[in-house]
C-alpha cells in the first residue's frame, strides 16, 4: 500500500493552529494520521493520493504555517512554483531607489528612446527568452490547456537558467487561434530577446513559427520541432561514424509526421539524406495520396522517391535508420529484421518507445530512446540552451537552418572518437561542454549567414566568461 | 567640466584585447583617456556624455571582458538589465531533472488539468504580477514607446520583489490599440496572479482597466491612477487630523484631470468629499461645457457643485486642499493666499511641483510633494506592493474600491498620533510596517466585500511569515 506524508510546521503566529489541524482531519477523513513532533511540526499520513493532494492544496493556501516536507518529491518540488524573479540590485536606500526607479531611470529611458538598440545594453532584453505555449500539445498529455501546461514551461525556464544562464519566463496563452497567437507574440516582443515556442499542436505550430520568423527580428524557435531534429541529427552523425555509412546513401523511415517528424525530415534532407519515408496514421505518405495537412504535404512533396505505400512493415525493407516520434510499440522485431545491415533505431516515443529496447537489442546495431534509463538519450535539452545562448550573445535576428546544423555537429563533436561506441553516441544532458560548443558553433554560423548583429570584426571578442 | 569614467577588465580570454582598446579609442575620438592599471583593468575617461554612452553600448556587447565600474551610477545600475529569473530548485542531477521536468512534471500537469485552481498551488501564478505598459505615458516623458519604457517596468519589478516579495515581470506592448491591449492581457493571464497596468495614456487607460476588471477574475490595477489616489487619501487623512477638519466639509481643487486626477477625485468622493473642482488645460470642468473625453466627462458629471468656471486662480477661493497632478508652477503664492485657513497643498508634479515648496512654506499649513528631498513624499510605492500582496494572498478576484480605501487608511495609520506633525503625514517608503498593514487591511476588505477566494473560516490563518 502506498503512503504519502506531509510535515507541516504551525505556530509561526499566535493563531491557534488546532483549527487548521481539525479542518485537515475533516478533509482527509479516516485516512489521515496526525502525529505531533518537536518544533510544532505536525505530520499527516495518507493512503489515498487524492486526499493527500486535497490537503496539500489547502495547506499551500494557508500562510500561517509552513510545509516543511512532502514525501512526494514531484509535488513537493512544485509547491509555490519553480521560478522566481530577483532584482540584480539590492534596494535598501533612497539613493539606490533614485537610480533604479524615478527620477534616475528617466535618463536611461531617454537614452533608449534616442537609440533603440540600447534596449540591449540597459534592459533585461538581451538575456531574456519567453517560453510560449497554448497548452494544446503538452508532453504526451495532449490538449490540457494553458494552466495545466505551466509546470512544463516553468521546468523549461529552469533548464534555460541552469544550463545556459538565460532568463526565461513562461507565457501560457488562453487562445488557440493561429493568427491571434502570432499577433500576441509580436505585441509582447519589444522587451524579449527570443521566443521559444513550446507544446503547440500541429499544424498550427508550423504556421505560427513561419509567420513569426518573417515578422520578428529576434530568434523564434519551436523546440518540439527543431530541438528534436537537432539532437536526432547529432546522434545520427555519431552513429554513422560507427557503422561507416554516409548520409547520402541512407534509407530512413520516420514514424510520426507531426511537428517533430517534419523537422527531422527537413533537417536530414538538408544534410544530404535523399531517401526518407514518413509514415503517419494513414500509412506512408506518397505523392498523389489523400494528404491535406501542411505536414503531410511536406512529406508528399519532398520525400519517398520510390513512392512506397502501406505500413511501417511495408516500407522498412532495407532501411538503415528508423526514427520514431510517434507512439508506443509501432515497430516490431520482424520489422527490424528487414532493415539493412547495422540497423540504427531511434525510438523516441515517451515514456514507452516504438520498440522495447531490451527486446530489440539483439537485432539492432545502435539504439537510442528519449529515456534517461537507457543508453543514448535523445533529449532536446542538449540543443535549445546552447542554441539560444549563441543566438542571444550575437543578437542574431533569427535561428536559421545553418545554425541548427552547426548545433547538431557541435553536439556530436562533444564525444571524441576514442569515447564513441554503440552505447555512447550522444553526450549526457549535464555535460558542461555541450552548451559552450553549441553556442560557439551557432554564433559562427550566424556570422557566416549574416544574421548576427555583430560587426564582422567583433567575433574574436565574443568568448564568454562563464 | 563633467567627466565620465568606465573601468573595464580585459584579458579574461586569450584574445588580444588591444583590438578592443583601439576600437574604443576610435569611437571615443580625442575625448578619451586610456590608463592601464593592475589586474588588466583599463580606464576610459570622457568629457562627452554621448561618447561615453557609445563606448558603454559597445562594451556591453563585448563578452570577452567585464565592465567593473562606471562612474555614472544610473547607467551603471542598468547595464544588462535589473532583474533576473532564478530557479527555486538547484538542478544538478538526473533525479531532480525528472521531478521538475519530464517525466515527473506530467503528474502535476494532470493534477491541475483535473482541478484548475491547483494552478495556484503548484505554479508561479499565486505570486506573480505582470507589469504591463504600452509606453505611451512613461513618467514625465510621454509616449516613448515600449522599449524605452522597459527600464521603468524593471524598476517596478524590483520594488515588487524588494518590498513585498512578489515575482513581477514586465510586458512591454508594441501596440496602442485599446481593444488589442485588452485582448492580449486576457490571453496571457492564465499563468499570472495579477495585472499592474503602468504608464498607459488617458483615456485608454480607463477603458482598458474597466474592461479587464469585467472580464478577468484576477486583480487588475492601474497604478498611475489608483496608487496615487490611495497615497493622496492616506496623506489627507493624516493632514485632516492636524488641521481638525472632516472630509465632508472640504473644498478641494484638483489641478490635472488625467488618469491620476480622476482617480483622486473618485477616491475623495467615495470617502465623503462633496466639493471637488477639477481644473484641466481648458480650465475648470463644469456641467454644460465642451468636455468630451471620458475623464472630463467624469468631472463634469460628479464634481463642481457650484459649476464654477475659469482658471485655478478663479476657483481656488476658500479651498481647503489643492492637489496638483499636472505640471510645474501652475499654482501661485497669490492662489494659496486665497485658500481657507490651514491650507493643505499636495503639489505632486515631478520633478518640478506645481508650486515651489520653499516659497510656498510661509503660506501653507501642510505641504506634500512627489519628491524625496522634501518632507511628506506622496509616492505610490507606499501603496501597490501591499495592495497586491494582500490581493494575491487571499487570491482576490479583483482590487475594488473598498480594498483601496482600506489601504489608504492603513498607510495613514502607520504614523501614530504622537509622531504625527505637519512634516510627517506620510510614512517613509522603506518603513517596513507599511506593506504588512496595507496587506492585512486589503485582505480584510476583500473578505468583507466577498472578492476573496478564501473560505470564511480561513481568515485567521492568513498571517504571513515574512
Amino acid at each position: 500500500m502506498s503512503m504519502w506524508r506531509i510535515s507541516w510546521q504551525h505556530g509561526l503566529s499566535s493563531t491557534p493552529s488546532w483549527q487548521i489541524c481539525k479542518k485537515i482531519e475533516e478533509m482527509a477523513g479516516t485516512a489521515v494520521t496526525v502525529s505531533e513532533s518537536t518544533e510544532n511540526i505536525v505530520e499527516f499520513t495518507f493512503t489515498d493520493h487524492s486526499r493527500f493532494l486535497a490537503v496539500l492544496d489547502y495547506l499551500s493556501f494557508v500562510a500561517e504555517g509552513r510545509i516543511v516536507d512532502v514525501s512526494d518529491q514531484v509535488f513537493s518540488s512544485h509547491l509555490g512554483g519553480k521560478i522566481a524573479i530577483h532584482p540584480k540590485i539590492d534596494l535598501n536606500d533612497r539613493a539606490t531607489l533614485s537610480h533604479v526607479y524615478t527620477p534616475g531611470v528617466a535618463q536611461v529611458c531617454e537614452a533608449i528612446c534616442d537609440k533603440e538598440d540600447r534596449v540591449y545594453s540597459y534592459t533585461m532584453k538581451k538575456n531574456t527568452v519567453a517560453v510560449v505555449t497554448d497548452g494544446t500539445a503538452v508532453l504526451g498529455l495532449g490538449n490540457i490547456g494553458p494552466k495545466a501546461a505551466l509546470p512544463v514551461m516553468e521546468g523549461k525556464a529552469i533548464l534555460f537558467k541552469a544550463l545556459a544562464d538565460i532568463d526565461s519566463f513562461p507565457i501560457c496563452l488562453d487562445t488557440v487561434e493561429t493568427e491571434e497567437i502570432v499577433h500576441i507574440i509580436k505585441a509582447i516582443s519589444p522587451g524579449i530577446g527570443g521566443i521559444n515556442l513550446e507544446d503547440i499542436a500541429a499544424p498550427r505550430c508550423f504556421i505560427i513559427e513561419e509567420k513569426l520568423k518573417q515578422e520578428l527580428n529576434i530568434p523564434v524557435f519551436h523546440d518540439d520541432q527543431h530541438g528534436t531534429a537537432v539532437v536526432v541529427l547529432a546522434g545520427l552523425l555519431n552513429a554513422l561514424k560507427i557503422v561507416g555509412k554516409s548520409l547520402t546513401e541512407l534509407k530512413v523511415v520516420i514514424s510520426g509526421v507531426g511537428a517533430a517528424g517534419v523537422a527531422c525530415g527537413q533537417m536530414l534532407r538538408e544534410s544530404g539524406v535523399e531517401n526518407i519515408i514518413g509514415v503517419g496514421r494513414k500509412g506512408a505518405i506518397y505523392r498523389g495520396g489523400d494528404f491535406g495537412r501542411i505536414n503531410e504535404l511536406w512529406f508528399a512533396k519532398h520525400t519517398n522517391p520510390e513512392n512506397l505505400k502501406g505500413t511501417i512493415s511495408d516500407v522498412i525493407d532495407g532501411a538503415d535508420l528508423f526514427i520514431g516520434v510517434s507512439a508506443p510499440n509501432l515497430l516490431s522485431i520482424d520489422d527490424v529484421k528487414k532493415m539493412n545491415r547495422d540497423p540504427i533505431v531511434f525510438a523516441l516515443a515517451n515514456p514507452i518507445p516504438e520498440i522495447e529496447p531490451v527486446a530489440a537489442a539483439p537485432h539492432v546495431r545502435i539504439m537510442a530512446t528519449g529515456r534517461s534509463d537507457f543508453p543514448n538519450q535523445i533529449n532536446n535539452v542538449l540543443a535549445f540552451p546552447g542554441i539560444f545562448r549563441g543566438a542571444l550573445d550575437c543578437r542574431a535576428t533569427e535561428i536559421n537552418q545553418a545554425m541548427k546544423l552547426a548545433a547538431a555537429r557541435a553536439i556530436a563533436e562533444v564525444i571524441s572518437e576514442q569515447e564513441l561506441n554503440e552505447n555512447y553516441i550522444i553526450p549526457d544532458v549535464f555535460n558542461p561542454d555541450v552548451v559552450k560548443k553549441v553556442r560557439d558553433a551557432v554564433i559562427k554560423a550566424a556570422h557566416d549567414t549574416n544574421v548576427s548583429r555583430l560587426d564582422k570584426g567583433w567575433e574574436t571578442s565574443l568568448q564568454r566568461s562563464w
